[in-house]
């Protein structure tokens, strides 16, 4: 079990012990879970009261938090701090370095030194994988992958023919990068199927969720930039480009060919149509249904998606109407009254 | 090929025939398909009428119904009753019992006994396994990973690190469970990403569908209690709680930290968002987007969630706005005539 | 690297060339990222000005445009004719024919000439599977499948028992065929599994994507008819039927024993009730939820949909609900001001 004083700590995330530094953590906890010896955090000023009842040794707060007789790490971001001691602690245990041998490698492969390569993975031909990376059981990589260093592969994960991964991407389990785009041409009663022939490119420090669906491009290539985070169920169609550091939380899709600009956040089930560009720093609500093109800084709502404040005042109205119909109603009832009392 | 006599069937479920009990039954089928020979069922009073038009040697209905010239079974409950039947027929082939040569088994694993565990199969380190658990092809368990007895994991599904499943849990190809949950501190420009160092616990008597996401907690445990059943593509977020016999539809989406009661039901792609409760008994509509913490017994519909009588009553209103919008123009116009007669 | 004249191309698709049909073409691309040597497409007028922009050597068109100094291939289809063009220049890299050593074969199989099965497959007890199919790894076929010739199944697709899969038919990566039917009897306080003894069959030419999951029948069968194409994480409960050469968008949910007509096409994460029917050719706007049966050629919006022009004027309207509630305050006062006056 790992230890480390309280002193060690708050080097580690440069903050300031308020109370006793001397005092050994050997592990981390959520504030109603901590037990003695545990650190827990107070990110939200709004859970401040249960401090009271907390059970754990220190506490990570903001620095102008202080409780009498509790020890306190005081940090100017209480939940990167946290996260970074939560770091410390972690003990994940990926599959030991070395290839396994039941797995399948085809020619002219190039594994980077200190890869864990886990049971039943197939590797396909021309493919390259850099250091340290690590690839669970099942992982499939078709012909012509690249993967860079130190990512991370959860198992029956599949890359797909000539997919292009960058370094520190982590991939959850049974995601599927590069298959076929939904393309078809009109023929008559039935369809014809438009090959795809573009890939997808992955860019660094990306991660993405458990049963992702990200599409090959029909031409060209579906992109991925640099630091975007992808929540688990999302599905990326073909030629989709996500600018960098945004944010796609669960089950969003996303329809050809959009584009989306840096630090954008789509909340939970939002869908986009096709061919449409979102600037930078929009932010979509939950469940939201995207259908036209929106310059940065927008903050959307509905579906179909309007400016949220303008979405919020029809919402509430919304549940005005019923009594407003009624009203109607009765005013005209009122105003014919007053007409034929004035003889119009 | 198995064959009961219609009588032996009445006393399995507890019923009564009215018409002919000797007369043997060799398959279950759905009421416009069904067979001579076949036993059918009718659980909904709408669809009496069909009766006249099957070719079932018998049917299974309410204590109520008699039909002249139609042998009924009747059952109190005559859903369940077919449901019972159905199992006598069911003739389901699992992988044989046994460890199949492909398997990769790691160190200290405790197999039960008469466990099937099917080719391509990787069970990790301090693996432990209950009597008679079934593993499909290509099934994934992390090191540290508990499964109970009598559990069937379908093809493809990954259990990951120290993710723990109780007794009769059945677990539909292509799901995750323990996936890294979704959370990130913001460091600048970037963000940070927090360790999931929590885990998932399964509890007995669940079903969970293909493809689901359960992601492990960020500390502590994502937690489906007993009895919970889970249709294919769904979502459920870090650290949030399921209770017991609750019933979540396909493509439903939990975010992170919300607690739902027992006997919950959430209809079809429902979204709910983060940190919140919801009672016991509450029923969500489909597509509808819970925002807030309800109350036990609530009934649930839109986006953002109402009470569904609410929600109900403003729809029907909303399609009767355009016309309500043109009266009140008029209503306007009038007004003003009115007004300049009366010299206002 | 392919190459072909422009005459051979135009000779191929059954189009005019105006310009140097002697011109080499050595690939495809889009309108803005084409080279010299390429051939790219217009195939919406709506981005004619893009082609002053573009580098490529030709560009398929429709047969009204011509564009001075650029070489036009004329065709009456453009799309369809660029699709036919991209088929030439493809050049997928599938599994080479033949069975890999590491796949598991059951007993009683019979499986055509030209095969491809990819490593790590594994293959049940009495399947057959047709000419040229090609199972990529990690892909598992239950007992008693079937699977026709000239298909592709992508990584890790599980297909379970007894279920039948027609000629060409694609399956992407990670979906799962036949999965557990989401039916429970209530029983008590707790439920009864309903048995899924059912299976699946999907007819020729069928598409589905990555991840997209299909119920096996209670009882008969789930079934996807001729041409149907079905996008990424598709949700296809028991007893459904899907009809000839309907589209289904990503995310789509369907449920339980709803039957879809021939040529329909439900948009992105649209949903459907159980036990509905929606006849030919109806269409269902993205994130709609469907309640009620609905007869050929409807188009659908809204959740729940309705009347797709309906749903449209009410959204419109919907807007302007907040100042038309301030319209109705002001219109009370000001009728109740003429009520005083008159004596009412």
């Amino acid at each position: 079990m790992k230890q480390y004083t309280l002193r060690e700590l708050a080097e580690h995330v440069q903050g300031t012990v308020i109370g006793d530094d001397a005092c050994v953590i050997s592990g981390v906890a959520g504030i109603e879970d901590a037990e003695p010896g545990q650190l827990t955090f107070l990110a939200n000023p709004k859970y401040r009261a249960k401090l009271q009842e907390t059970r754990a040794s220190a506490v990570i707060a903001a620095p102008d938090v202080e409780v009498p007789g509790m020890t306190i790490l005081q940090a100017q971001n209480p939940y990167l701090a946290f996260a970074r001691v939560v770091t410390l602690f972690s003990e994940k245990k990926h599959p030991p370095v070395g290839v396994h041998a039941t797995c399948v490698i085809g020619e002219q492969t190039a594994i980077g030194e200190q890869c864990a390569i886990g049971p039943h993975v197939t590797i396909g031909n021309q493919v390259t994988i850099g250091e340290r990376t690590i690839l669970y059981p099942g992982v499939v990589l078709g012909d012509g992958v690249t993967v860079g260093a130190d990512c991370i592969l959860y198992p029956n994960v599949a890359i797909l023919q000539d997919v292009r991964i960058g370094n520190r991407v982590i991939i959850n389990g049974g995601a599927v990068i590069g298959s076929e785009g939904f393309g078809f041409a009109p023929d008559g009663e039935s369809t014809y199927k438009i090959p795809q022939i573009g890939t997808v490119v992955i860019a660094d420090d990306v991660e993405i969720g458990a049963n992702v669906t990200i599409d090959r491009a029909a031409l060209g290539q579906t992109l991925i930039q640099h630091g975007v985070k992808i929540d688990n169920l999302v599905q990326i169609a073909h030629n989709v480009v996500i600018g960098e550091n945004s944010i796609i939380v669960a089950q969003v899709g996303i329809s050809g060919s959009t584009k989306i600009g840096k630090h954008v956040i789509l909340a939970g089930q939002v869908g986009l149509v096709g061919h449409i560009e979102l600037g930078d720093h929009v932010v979509v609500g939950a469940q939201s249904g995207v259908t036209k093109s929106v310059p940065e800084k927008t903050m959307l709502s509905g579906s179909p998606a309007v400016n949220h404040r303008l979405w919020r005042k029809s919402q509430v109205s919304l549940l005005k109407l019923p009594d407003a119909l009624k009203t109607i109603k009765a005013l005209e009832k009122r105003v014919q009254e007053l007409e034929v009392k004035s003889g119009s």
